[in-house]
């Protein structure tokens, strides 16, 4: 299908945040995956790398980036540049909600933990079929 | 550099269309470009074709999406899927402003109009230096 209304993605809250896969393999993509997040005050990614470059658009709040253990501070509205396989992590220590879309350059998406071990990512991004929330 | 302020990047109007480019090959990414546009009432991105997926955000308005000679409504907030290599063009015939953030599978970006020519874009959206704008 060729438009995707963002009123029947299903959504997940886990760990303060809020997600919705915009786009990805089970859209017919092979290159591309997109996520739409909210970060609540005090919620954060988990340390994770993928096996692909990550930009991630951060259009409300302010935070830290962490990449390879170097700290980055950031407003909104700004992007974010995470080369392919480094080990990165967004965190909301502020008081307001961040708001971020985040685009992948791959699909079905490979992330890895800390330790280089597969993660399992909360939701499912690459299968789960729209669905009325 | 890994934080883009979006205040520092470089604008261009041209046909309607309030374009900058939020993240491409000159932020040493290889495979996502990402767009940043509005379209005025009455604008229209030309008809053309990428060598790459692209994937669009719309945040704000609706109007109609032509792919391949078929064309789709679609109003915010959805996404628009366009396979590689299809002829497409987006229109804003209503009378609200409408905001797109388009995704692309590469970056530098080939573009190829209707009849099959490289299409010069108005912007230098794989070069172009940040500046204030």
């Amino acid at each position: 299908m060729s438009v995707i209304d963002h009123n029947a993605l299903e959504s997940y809250s886990v760990s303060g945040i809020e997600h919705r896969t915009l786009a990805a393999a089970r859209d017919g993509l092979s290159d591309i995956e997109v996520w739409d997040d909210l970060l609540y005050p005090g919620a954060a990614t988990p340390l994770c790398r993928h096996d692909c470059e990550k930009v991630v658009l951060v259009l409300a709040g302010s935070g830290e980036l962490e990449i390879e253990g170097e700290t980055s501070s950031f407003a909104a509205p700004c992007t974010l540049i995470v080369p392919r396989g480094r080990l990165n992590a967004i965190r909301n220590p502020g008081g307001r909600v961040m708001s971020l879309i985040t685009v992948f350059g791959a699909t079905p998406l490979s992330t890895f933990a800390a330790d280089g071990k597969p993660a399992e990512l909360p939701w499912r991004s690459a299968s789960n079929p729209a669905s009325v929330r």
